[in-house]
């Protein structure tokens, strides 16, 4: 009976001393809460008018002759605001309504560069692992007719495919936006075309796919829908593995912001690009065909269901997007090239390799 | 020309003065992250050794007999750590693979506890708008039917319903996923409620629902789905209404932890669970008859497709699952009661509400 009150004795006091430490540890936790907002609000201020100093001071660079080493300075100020560890600093791009609308209220924005990078790389292999789905899926569906089927789909797997479809273009579009929050320059399009995507693929689950009595006429559209998947599967391999050797280069060279997206199309190397380039008008060419044989196939009241219309038309309006945005991005290209001539001098691609230039790589490797 | 040339070098000085400005910011911003890195670090290490003495502590106080004062010690150091700015320090829970899936390897976790509180506040609103509509739509698809379509469904309609329903249940469990990463203690079930829910939706979608010759009896299935939505939407309303009067008195008294989301079912207020007990009961109930008779449709041959059987599994399923739960919460909430008058005192009721009891409320309510 003693022993066990003693035993109670010291367990009440071992529970007043561990009471006692989490009410130390608490007001350690606020106090650090407190000061580091302090400290970072200092700072985010500080940065906020040094920016303002240099948009002023651009301005006022474009306006005179002979400023090659003005630009130089400003473009190195820039490039370590927008690229340190002072840009988590900064207010950042509004999370949108599309991110807003599916996660609700919640901060997305990664303060430290090793996660920002972390986020990228893993949508960098989550594109390369779907653009195999992509690929294969409608390979084996196609070739599945013909061998097993008799020419004619039955509709769970097409719509099994779909459903695929939809979750790709949403977990993409979430993707993107994500890393647009974390300072990704992704072009506005890119995401744009996702949600059309996003669309066709629900509208496409609601349609009746089955026709047994002409399945090679009734399933034309289907069929194309495939082709056209595989051709897009291709193109997006190939993109990706041109993006990312090109991506590691230039964050090599400090030219790129790091959480750039160049989704395929946007960007070129040379050698590549002659090869990419026709692919991907070919690609867009084939895109708006596969569209128009869509609404004819509606229009002659083959398949007469408001979903091959709206499919039809969502499909042009896609490719005349990524038509315009594929010009857009080699039109400004060429821009930059013929500057970078201009200027005759290399610095560009210095930039950022000064002070802090590849440290958030460094740190990601070591963590 | 002198003027310019002067102007010029006015440019360049300010420039020169602007990067030499940018790397300052740069070094002071690394340092201040290097420095609040090494002091969070430190509390972490501190606040899991404490996590390890209280649970080693409580085991040897649920030994004793007479430990009154012990556990209410322990009570108070362990709501200090997780519900105070300590909490933000710890190690959370893992992301899951569904947000994973979703969103990719992105930190959800807010460290702030205003913007916990305001995640968790927009989840609870978004219920409330979401349950009008649960309500709203099909009350106006049946009114329709009678007064408009003759008694027939059309596609349309039905399946916009039905993409909503798929929206509305993956927002919810992205919505349900985050509020986890955050702390709440939401129970696994309702989450895996709304993955089936989602499924669900998804094969709706695919269901051909026109059935020109004889609406009446190949349309019921969809019918009795909308009557059972009906029913769930006037629950959600009440059940929101009543949850959230009660996380209010809960978080006044400094009974639960902030972020739980007691999702209807999980708990109750006297008065109010007297009403909303019955209806939950006779909603499974319904749930399951829903989920027969779309199977017995299926059976006899009246609209023998996989996506009806499938729709019929999963909504028995989730019957069976709801009534397990909401039986296990209310047997679960009457031990709770049992043990709060076996040590007749009311010191639960305080625990939390000590040093900074309700600071994260004034706080949400300055911001």
């Amino acid at each position: 009976m003693g022993e066990e009150r003693k035993g109670g004795e010291e367990e009440a006091v071992a529970a007043a001393r561990a009471a006692e430490q989490a009410r130390e540890l608490q007001e350690a936790a606020a106090a650090l809460l407190t000061r580091t907002r302090a400290e970072e609000e200092a700072l985010r201020r500080r940065a906020v008018a040094l920016q303002e100093e240099l948009r002023r001071l651009r301005k006022a660079a474009a306006a005179q002759a002979d400023s090659d080493k003005v630009e130089e300075d400003l473009d190195r100020a820039t490039c370590l605001i927008s690229e340190g560890d002072v840009a988590s600093l900064l207010p950042s791009k509004t999370h949108g309504c599309f991110l807003k609308m599916f996660l609700g209220p919640v901060n997305l924005r990664a303060t430290r560069k090793e996660v920002q990078l972390k986020v990228k790389e893993e949508y960098n292999s989550y594109r390369d692992r779907t653009a195999l789905l992509f690929l294969g899926f409608p390979v084996v569906l196609l070739c599945l007719r013909s061998w097993l089927w008799n020419g004619c789909f039955p509709a769970l797997p097409v719509q099994l495919y779909q459903a695929w479809l939809l979750f790709l273009y949403t977990t993409l579009a979430l993707r993107e936006n994500i890393l647009r929050v974390n300072g990704s320059d992704i072009r506005p399009w890119w995401i744009l075309h996702h949600y059309c995507a996003m669309l066709m693929a629900l509208i496409s689950l609601t349609w009746e796919i089955k026709g047994s009595p002409d399945c090679a006429r009734k399933q034309r559209g289907v069929e194309l829908f495939l082709c056209w998947a595989i051709m897009q599967g291709f193109v997006m391999m190939l993109q990706n593995r041109y993006q990312r050797q090109r991506l590691y280069t230039r964050i090599a060279l400090g030219k790129a912001k790091r959480m750039d997206v160049v989704w395929g199309e946007t960007a070129g190397v040379e050698g590549q690009l002659l090869l990419l380039c026709p692919l991907l008008f070919l690609l867009q060419g084939f895109e708006g065909y596969v569209g128009f044989l869509l609404l004819r196939t509606a229009t002659t009241g083959v398949i007469p269901e408001w979903q091959v219309v709206v499919c039809g038309i969502l499909l042009i309006a896609m490719a005349i997007g990524n038509f315009a945005n594929t010009v857009d991005t080699l039109m400004a290209k060429s821009r930059f090239k013929a500057k970078m001539k201009k200027s005759k001098s290399k610095r560009d691609l210095g930039t950022c390799t000064s002070p802090k230039g590849s440290s958030p790589i460094d740190s990601a490797a070591r963590a």
